[in-house]
This record gives structure tokens, sequence and C-alpha cells, in this order.
């Protein structure tokens, strides 16, 4: 049901003075996100809740009155998972930012709409770390993180966002607000609900506090930048490197990205370069000299034109930041689709000559960058918006690519999520039975749909 | 409803022959596990699938006529989780333990009979590693340490099993079989369901597949051994050496195990002492010995009384295994009730103190061995069984120390499960909420309630 002003008055009423937001320029900053991908509504108002209490306030309300509620964080997602909903209120969880960091327990105590840069700050000053690391992680909250379990550059290494929970408060679709987890580092008290959650982009809960490990911070030893002719050859490289080290980064471009993120800033990229390739070791003393001479020694054999190695952290961050910079530097170009699938680690190489066929065929542009070790790519279409012809192009591309990486066995999305802009392949991953499942564990949690609605199922 | 004799016959009829166990000395064996907590019914018969079609027979035979299943690994679990069911049936998953390396991919593909030390050993072939390592390792299936989500001695450094699954097949209570995740090391298509499974003891599903994440062999490159006056400040020592380093291996065992340990098999260990702590460092290079002179130091400032360290891999494997084998040795001592408790790590010392004070007011021996690192305690009740007294002190014991971790912001169970022995104490620590939200999933999932029931909720 829509909310009619009546009853948003209601809302504005029961909430704190600027908590309930219902200007029309100020709600327009919340309906969409980084996606940009026409999915968003328009919403009757935006809660800017500042603590849990009122997220469960503004939940209550719209299970009375059957009201869509997305939960957002920063908005920097990109397959539209916070896009608003006609008639539904977001709530925004970008006040609550509280960060306590715990030594003793070597956990941060951290509200959903603290950045993850602060939360890495928090820690760095205890001399700990908060290891997932989106390439957005000066720019995306902790809630968003967890509703998606964000990977990033690290992941290679230190596993994902999911990874590093060990307590998270629920505010559930009926607004009860359910604890779970602790400080304790294992606990299998009852079925794994936390896991639950990470992940469900909204739809079963909205998240407003997370307990998260934190573990000794590490130094990136080393860095080597390898320079390949193609991509195809710096995707075999990167199988090579993976069977034999686990790097602690393990990063990919192509030519078009070189390109763009030269041509938006420049950072000494070799702009004739088909594809390079960056490789971290975190390895203490003579390992992480090994491990940075088997990565050359792959990059070699897979015909590498050139390879750089450098031990200076300033020196290695150009190169991390120019990666890092990609998406931003690749808007400028045009307008983009983001596609972030994932295959086997073997089989990148056949998705990388995949998306250059499906590129070819569909007349667009698709530049490439990949958290490739983990076999984890983020091919972006870029397309002239103008163009009916090319919107159409882009528009298969996005949807081909999908195809291909369901059909070498791996998934539409390995860390954006699946949002609404790829609602519509996700039965052609997962199959009727697992959709099914979804929807039971959906339907248990949150009967009447208010949750987020059209994001994922 | 139970089973009668002639649904019993359909059900041997419809599987090949030697499937379906009906002599009664046979099922002896499958209905108790390790606990032995006198929580076991008489089942009317046992499966013992040979594949996954198997498995979904029998189960779709209970589906259609109400019958109990109870899911059976290698029977090692703690806490009656496996215990058979008064006319129902158990299926036992231990002929099925193909294991096969996929070292492109860095997975193992198994079916979830075969033993944890056979994956481990089948891995070892290809230099690769599966890292979760329960004490019971030798004995343990796969498929019982995905459904509790086990952990063991490395995981203070290198996570439990959830970290561990990248994908799993599932027989759902109707039947039905469904396929989650895959090789791809990344996946966030859709709900966490894979890590849903994990841990849910068999109430949600039983487990026929897994695919199991791999990481390159480590080796312990240091072993410490340090022995204290007291568990007090052998745990303070825990505390301190977890806020500065993070050892591969950080185990505990009181004077009561090490002297069980003794009588049982010689392993060399100094009889008098307090306390001894085991770690272990696997950092590479000077960082190894580096780690482990920083744990000598905090041993040092908790005075400790002797620290011995090794390089030498079979010197050090005499106190590992040690540790091991404390379960077995302390069962020789009279009747034993396993505990599981956690509590965040800087609460060890509290926790420690706390199980003494219980031990005496309870009047009963009360042996203690940690996974320490973890905060992760084994509090073992023994007691004479004879001696009505006894049991009785035994079960407040029991319950008592479960209270005692619940007050401390902990938990009953770090690793071995809820099964049926702790669920009186579940709602305890999770609350009236939380437990309805375990309801809800498990009432999605299993709506006639055939799968473990009495188990976990
Ligand atoms: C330049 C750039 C680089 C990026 N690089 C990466 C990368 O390397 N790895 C990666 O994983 N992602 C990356 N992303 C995507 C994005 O940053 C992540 O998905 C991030 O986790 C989103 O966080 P957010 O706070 O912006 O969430 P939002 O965009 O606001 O929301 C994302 C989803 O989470 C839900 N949500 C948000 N907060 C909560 C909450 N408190 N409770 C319940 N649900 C909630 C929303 O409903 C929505 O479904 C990148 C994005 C950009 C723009
Ligand atoms: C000497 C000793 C030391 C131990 N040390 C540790 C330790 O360090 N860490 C630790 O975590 N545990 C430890 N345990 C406990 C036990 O070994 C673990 O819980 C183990 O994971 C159980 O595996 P299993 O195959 O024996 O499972 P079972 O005992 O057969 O079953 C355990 C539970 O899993 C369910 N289950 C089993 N297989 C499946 C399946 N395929 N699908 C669905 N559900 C299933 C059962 O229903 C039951 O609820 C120890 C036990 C012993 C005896």
């Amino acid at each position: 049901m829509e909310a009619d002003t009546a009853l948003v008055r209601k809302l504005v009423d029961t909430l704190p003075e600027g908590v309930v937001v219902t200007g029309a320029a100020e709600i327009e900053k919340y309906r969409e996100d980084f996606a940009r991908d026409g999915s968003a509504g328009m919403p009757v108002a935006v809660v800017r809740a500042e603590d849990a209490g009122q997220v469960q306030e503004a939940v209550r309300w719209a299970a009375a009155h059957g009201v869509p509620v997305v939960p957002r964080g920063a908005g920097t997602g990109l397959s539209g998972g916070s896009s608003a909903v006609d008639g539904g209120i977001t709530i925004s969880l970008d006040r609550m930012r509280s960060i306590e960091i715990d030594p003793a327990c070597q956990v941060a105590v951290v509200e959903p709409g603290a950045l993850n840069a602060d939360v890495k700050r928090a820690a760095a000053e205890h001399g700990l770390w908060y290891p997932p690391d989106p390439s957005s992680y000066e720019i995306c909250s902790i809630g968003g993180n967890l509703a998606t379990n964000a990977g990033g550059l690290c992941c290679v290494k230190y596993g994902v966002t999911t990874d590093y929970v060990l307590g998270m408060d629920v505010v559930l679709a009926d607004g009860t607000l359910v604890r779970l987890g602790g400080k304790q580092i294992k606990d299998v008290a009852g079925l794994s609900l936390l896991k639950l959650f990470v992940g469900s982009e909204g739809t079963l809960g909205i998240i407003t506090r997370a307990i998260l490990r934190l573990i000794p911070a590490q130094r990136a030893g080393a860095t080597l930048v390898a320079s390949f002719p193609t991509m195809t050859a710096a995707s075999r490289a990167v199988v090579a490197i993976r069977t034999r080290v686990r790097p602690s980064m393990l990063e990919l471009m192509d030519n078009t990205t070189i390109n763009a993120v030269e041509d938006w800033r420049s950072h000494g990229l070799d702009r004739s370069s088909g594809a390079l390739l960056i490789a971290q070791s975190d390895a203490t003393g003579a390992s992480c000299g090994a491990e940075i001479e088997l990565v050359r020694a792959c990059c070699a054999a897979e015909g590498a034109a050139d390879v750089f190695t450098t031990t200076d952290a300033e020196e290695a961050d150009l190169f991390v930041s120019a990666r890092r910079n990609a998406f931003l530097a690749l808007e400028e170009r045009g307008s983009v689709l983001f596609e972030d699938v994932g295959v086997p680690v073997p089989l990148l190489p056949d998705l990388v000559d995949g998306i250059a066929g499906i590129a070819g065929r569909c007349g667009v542009e698709i530049a490439l960058v990949a958290h490739a070790g983990d076999g984890n790519t983020h091919p972006i279409v870029v397309y002239d918006a103008a163009d009916p012809a090319a919107v159409e192009g882009a528009r298969r591309a996005f949807d081909d690519v999908m195809q291909l990486a369901i059909a070498l066995g791996g998934t539409i999305t390995g860390e954006h999520g699946v949002g609404r802009a790829k609602k519509a392949a996700l039965p052609d991953q997962l199959g009727a039975d697992v959709m099914a499942l979804n929807r039971r564990i959906k339907d248990a949690l949150d009967p009447a749909g208010i949750l987020n609605p059209g994001a994922v199922l």
C-alpha cells in the first residue's frame, strides 16, 4: 500500500524533529545508488535514523501500514539494491556512525553508517586491521558492506566481509530487534542466523550494529606490476600464480581501463599495455621476496612484456589507487553498466575471451577490471545513452555476460549483490529449487514483503 | 508418527539390498554419539546410503509417512546431535566417502562421510591443505564437521569450517536436492543459504556433497610449551599473547588433564604442572622466531615456571597429540560430561576461575582443556555414574558452567553444537526473540518437523 499524507504526518510526529525528511530536493539524494539503473521510484519519506530505536519505530509504522521499506547505507551500491520504492520509505543509516574499538577482544563495535575507511582508521590506532576493502572503502558504509557481503582487493588472501562478522543487531520486518552473536570468536549456539543476514541486501532485516573481528595490522612487503600484451595472457598468469602462491592482492586492468584511468588523472601507467596485473605479497621476511619471485616467474612464462617490482609503499600506492579509481574513471567515458561476474579461477581466461566476443557481437565497449585472484571480474559496459542502438547493445551485452558466467559454472555477482539490476538473471543461475528456497526464507522472515521489495527476489 | 513393520518393509524394498539395516545389533552401533548422554531412542532402521539419490528416496519415504529422520556422520559428536529417535530412521552417510581434489581450483569435492583426515591427506598429495582440524579429525566426517561448523586447533589463525565451504548439495525435508554455491570463490547471488546450512546440525537438511576450499600447505615452524603454576596464570598469558601475536595454535590443558593423559599413555608431560600451554607459529622466516619470542615473553610475564621451545616437528607432535588425546584419556577416569563453553578472550581467566568455583560447590572434578586462543574451553565433568550424588552434582556443574558462560557474555557451545545435551540452556543464551527467529527458519524449511526432531530447538 502507498502511504498517504496523513500517514506520513504520523511518522514525522513519531520521530524527533529532522529525522523524517520529506522535502523533494532532500529525498532526491537518497533515491538512487551508484548503478543509476533507472529502477528508483519516489519514496514518501526518508528516515535518517539516529539510533536503532528510531529504526524500530519507523519499521513498526511501515509494518502497521504495509509501507515498503528500503534500507540504505552510503548508496555506493552497484546493482540498484538501495533504489527507492514508489510510495515507500527509505531508512538511511548515514547518521549512525559510531565506532568503538575493543583492543583486548580485537573487535570493532560499529553502527552501520560508519564508513569502511573510518573503521580501518580507528582500528589502525590500536595496531589492528579490518581487512575487507572494497575499492569504494572511503565512501561506503559497513552496513552496506554487510548487507552485500562486500569483497575487495585483499580478499584473495584475507576473505570477504562475512569472514569478519562476530555479531549483529538486526531490526526485523515487524520492528523487533534481535541481537546475534557477540564478542566471542566461536559460537555455534542455534542456527547460523548471523551469516544468513550477511549478504541479504536489506531484504530480511535492517542491520543497526555490528561486531567486527580485527586482526593485527599487516604490511604489504612488495608489489609487482606486470604488463601483458593481452588480457588472455595476463589471466593465464593469474591462474598459474594462484596454484603456487597466496598473494595478498592480485588485480587486473585491461587496456581500456588503463587509458580511462590515465585520461582521468595520470598515474604513470603504460597506455600501450594490453593488460596490467598488480600483485602484492605481505608475507614476512624472505618469504615476501620468494612469493614475488614466483609471481614474476609465472608472468614471464605467460609472456609478460614488462615486470616492475617495488618495496616502496608510496610507489605501490600509485598503481593500487589507479586500480581503485577504475570505476570512477570509466564513468567519465559515457554511461556505464557495472558487471560483477565470477568463475572458478582456472576459467578466468575463458571468461575474459568470452567477454571480448560479446563486446564484438553487441558492438559495445566493455572495459575489464578484476579481482582476478578470486576469479571475480568487473566487465564494465561503456555506452552512449543518447544512441538507442548503443543502449540496446549495452543491455544485451550486460545480459550475455551474465549468461556466459553461468555457462562457465560461475556467478552473476561475486560481491556487488543482485539488487534490482541483476534480478532477472538470478533464476538462471540458481534454478527453480534454490529460488524457491530463497523465497521460503524471505517469506518466513518478512511475510508481508515490506523489506526492500523488488530487490533480489 | 512411528513407522510400523509394513512401512519399514516398503523402505527396505525401495532401496538396494543392504542399504536399509534393521537388525538390532547393527542398529545399536548407530544409536548414540560420543556424548552417550542417554538421549538416544530406538530407530526402526538405519539407512546406510550409498549416494544422494538413496538419501532422497529415504527422506521422501519419511516425509510421506511422517517418520523422523536423524542424519549421522561418524557419530563422534559430543552433544547428542545424532542420537537416534524412537520410531525414526537414522540416515548414515558413512558409506559416502569419495574425495576428489581439483588442484587448479584449489578445492576438494567430497561426499559427507569422508573423514576429515582423509580430506587432509588427499589435499596434501597436491601440496594443499584443508585447515579445520577438530581433535577428532582422524575419526569424524566432513558432513558432521559442516553440520556442527566444527572448530579445532588451527582455528585461532585459520578459522572454522564455515570459512572453507564454497558449495554444498543438500537434501531438504521433502526430498528435493538443492545445489548451493560452486567452485567459484566469491558468490553473493541470492541469500547466504550455504552458510545457513553450516552449523544446522541436521535440522534443516542432509548434506550429501561439499566443495571445500583448500589453501597451500603451511609448516608449523616452531612450538612452545609453557608450564604454569595455575590455570589462571596460564589464561592470563593467553589474553596477553592474543593481543600481540597471531599464533597458529594456542591450546591449554590443566593439571587433571595432564595426569589423565599421562595415565593413559606417557607423553612425557610434567605431572606437577598446574597448566600447560602449547603455542605454535607457522610464520615464515625470522617472523616465526619473533612470534615465539613474543609468546615466551608473555608467558614469562605471567609467571610461567618452565618454557620449552622446539623446531622439531616430531617433538612438537608429542605435545600436540597429548592435547588431542585429552578427551579419550579423560573418559578412562569415569563417566564424563563434555562442555564446550566460550567467552570473549579477555574473559578467559574469569571463566577459568568460575569453573573452579563450580567444581568446588558441586563437589565434582572438572578437567579443563581449551582452544584457549579462541576463548573456547572444554570443561569436562568427570564423575562416578554409580553414585547418585555424584550424578546429581555433575549435572548441576554442567548446567552451572553454561550459565557462567552466558553471564560472561559468551556461548554454551563454541564448536560441538547444541544437539540434545545443551538444548535446555539455549533459550537462556539466545533469548525469546532469537529463539523465535530460529523456529521460523526451521518451520520454513521443515514444516512437518521430521529432520532431527529433538535436536537444537
Ligand atoms: C567506485 C566504487 C568501487 C566499488 N568497489 C567495490 C569492491 O571492490 N567490492 C565490493 O564488494 N563492492 C564495491 N563497490 C560497491 C559498493 O561500494 C558496495 O556494494 C558497498 O558494500 C555498498 O555499501 P553502501 O553503504 O554504499 O550500501 P548501499 O548502496 O546504500 O546499499 C547496498 C545494499 O545494502 C542494503 N543495506 C545498506 N545498509 C543496510 C543496513 N544497515 N541494513 C540492511 N541492509 C542495508 C541496501 O538495501 C542495498 O541492498 C564499489 C562501488 C563503487 C562506487
Ligand atoms: C576425541 C574427540 C575430540 C573432539 N574434538 C573436537 C574439536 O576439537 N572441535 C570440534 O569442533 N569438535 C570436536 N569433537 C566433536 C566432533 O568430533 C565434531 O562435532 C564432529 O564435527 C562431528 O562429526 P561426525 O561425523 O562424528 O558427526 P556426528 O556425530 O555423526 O553428527 C554431528 C551432528 O551433525 C549432524 N550431521 C552429521 N552428518 C550430517 C550430514 N551429512 N548432513 C546433515 N547433518 C549431519 C548430525 O545430525 C548431528 O547433529 C571431538 C570429538 C571427540 C570424540
